[in-house]
């Protein structure tokens, strides 16, 4: 692929790589405590606790000389305002879905999920090893930011209904909760789409505000209450294969940093990459008996309601290819989907179809 | 599960938390240089890879309190040897695959990778969430060692061999290189088993030696240049679903780290298992499409080599259940497992199945 860097045919692009280059660093001396914003309560389950574990790894690799102080959502400022807040200097860094941030560039669409995009295995190998990781860098740094994925949720169900989907038509006027390009796709579709923070979604669920909502699944979906409001869960998702989380440190807050410093954030951001997707698919599966238990309903779209789906994510996807930036992240990452998924198919997707017919036999 | 840690109840384990709790650790003062040594020689794909970056990682963390010397196998102790040689305290920490060690205990296996078992998302799923790293901790410190997974190759094919398998009575005394209970699981089968070093495969192939190999993947395989000797490559395996690395340190040199340091060394060990994965993920296709038009031809088993695969498999398994450390892991290992797995199925699974069917259509 002939990658052409979109910073380095950009003006301010050009401009923020100049500085870094020339400017001799001067590192913030002695002990320092950096502000930590995230979107969402404390506690909330694979989300908070990926912020929590990427804030106790940096303060404890660091011995004191830098200690993260988490801010949830609503605590410093409110959910979907902590990356103005963090890119302006209000706050030192956050923990967040970029997702959540599409009206300030569509792109950052790719470092959370997209509609048929790539599973949480699959997003590690585009990131670390196809040029995901450059990109996000270069597309943060325009908005004043240094971003590393830090957190995976794995594939994300399909989510809470009020009544079953059994044509997209029952998809029209419908009120829900998804944010990113899924809810555009549902848009689309003909459903009155809603991006409510986590925090504010059972609320709207149990006054009835919106028919239905997804979050993140079984396991932080439980703890969220939403069984307590609603009853049919579709258990898989067309819109969110598997969302990578973000943490995002203001880019003269960075700069100010040792190398080891910013060595500690990297790899910590790496580390929780691969916990919180453990995590996810650790407690699913029993969270979700407990669910059944309870009376809650699993039930999967039908065919033609995935093929809605796809459609109206091709439109999306194309939708915003006229932006040079966007269409250059869009190229890469499904450049590398397509080449990773084929290889996982004739690996991990043969082994388990084997294991599974010889652990039946 | 009712989990009976084996070391609270045996005396060296006993000895060692004791040991760990009451005495005051003393610091190691100033720079340190520690050095690695590996099972495999330097610049081997994928594997090195692992050792490299989490030797980077802690080198730059650190500051240069840490500097990481690796030394690649054959240059301080051979490629089998290094166990040993960090036990003893010959060398301060390794880089390997622990079920090169089965010899000093059969539950490593699970700490790299047993036949049928986990895939390499499902082990991070129990290492970090279900106990895993725990139980690994516990096992090693047997040793007088201190254990993390670092790396994980994803799922490794079948191998490569000189003739195709039609039933399971062509691997009657087929010479083939097989580490670990897969290995155990071709014996079974009437296969002579041979464990080699990665250094020394190739030679042994082209030799005559052994009539075949499994190594790591189209990547790392091709690097080692098997295509060349051999030309018949099985893409799915039953014996390594995702195997991990492993960075493990001399127990005596581990408590003499601040807890700053120790820290590093295991959220660089958790950044490398997401990295390396990913590495395989994206480095495999275009591997095996390269591999391909050299005149590789690519086989899968025939279902009935896969169910003689599982039939020696469940025997291997139940092999070591005697051993009471063994039984624990198993227990905790396959009960992750089969939770995970299911989860899996309905979540990512259905999603993989629905995207490759509206994407075909």
């Amino acid at each position: 692929m002939d990658r052409r860097s979109f910073l380095r045919t950009s003006a301010l692009g050009g401009a923020a790589a100049a500085s870094t280059s020339l400017a001799a660093p001067a590192y913030a001396q002695g002990n320092r405590t950096l502000t930590m914003v995230t979107s969402v309560p404390d506690g909330f389950a694979i989300f908070d606790d990926a912020a929590s574990l990427a804030a106790d790894m940096i303060t404890t690799m660091s011995d004191g000389a830098l200690t993260i102080n988490k801010m949830p959502a609503g605590s410093l400022v409110g959910a979907f305002e902590v990356f103005d807040a963090v890119s302006s200097g209000q706050a030192d860094m956050y923990h967040s879905a970029e997702y959540y941030f599409l009206n300030q560039h569509p792109a950052f669409a790719f470092f959370t999920s997209v509609p048929f995009g790539m599973t949480g295995p699959e997003l590690m190998s585009w990131y670390y090893h196809r040029g995901g990781m450059d990109l996000h860098h270069e597309l943060a740094s325009l908005f004043n930011l240094k971003s590393f994925m830090c957190g995976n949720t794995a594939m994300q169900p399909g989510g809470w209904f009020n009544s079953e989907i059994t044509s997209a038509d029952d998809l029209q006027g419908l009120r829900f909760r998804m944010p990113g390009q899924g809810g555009q796709v549902l848009g689309r579709l003909g459903a009155s789409v809603q991006n409510i923070p986590g925090g504010e979604i059972y609320q709207a669920l149990a006054s009835g505000q919106i028919d239905g909502a997804e979050w993140i699944g079984p396991f932080a979906d439980e703890r969220m209450g939403f069984q307590e409001v609603t009853s049919i869960y579709y258990t898989s998702g067309f819109h969110e294969p598997g969302s990578a989380l973000a943490l995002s440190v203001n880019l003269d807050v960075w700069e100010s940093l040792t190398p080891a410093q910013q060595k500690m954030i990297e790899v910590a951001s790496e580390a929780v990459h691969a916990n919180n997707l453990g995590m996810s698919l650790a407690e699913n599966g029993a969270a979700l008996a407990r669910l059944q238990a309870e009376g809650v309903q699993v039930r999967e779209f039908p065919d033609d309601v995935w093929d809605a789906f796809g459609r109206a994510a091709a439109e999306v996807r194309e939708e915003n290819m006229g932006d040079p930036i966007y269409a250059e992240v869009a190229e890469s990452y499904f450049a590398a989907m397509e080449e990773t998924a084929a290889w996982w198919q004739i690996g991990d997707g043969e082994y388990i179809r084997q294991r599974n017919r010889v652990n039946a036999g």
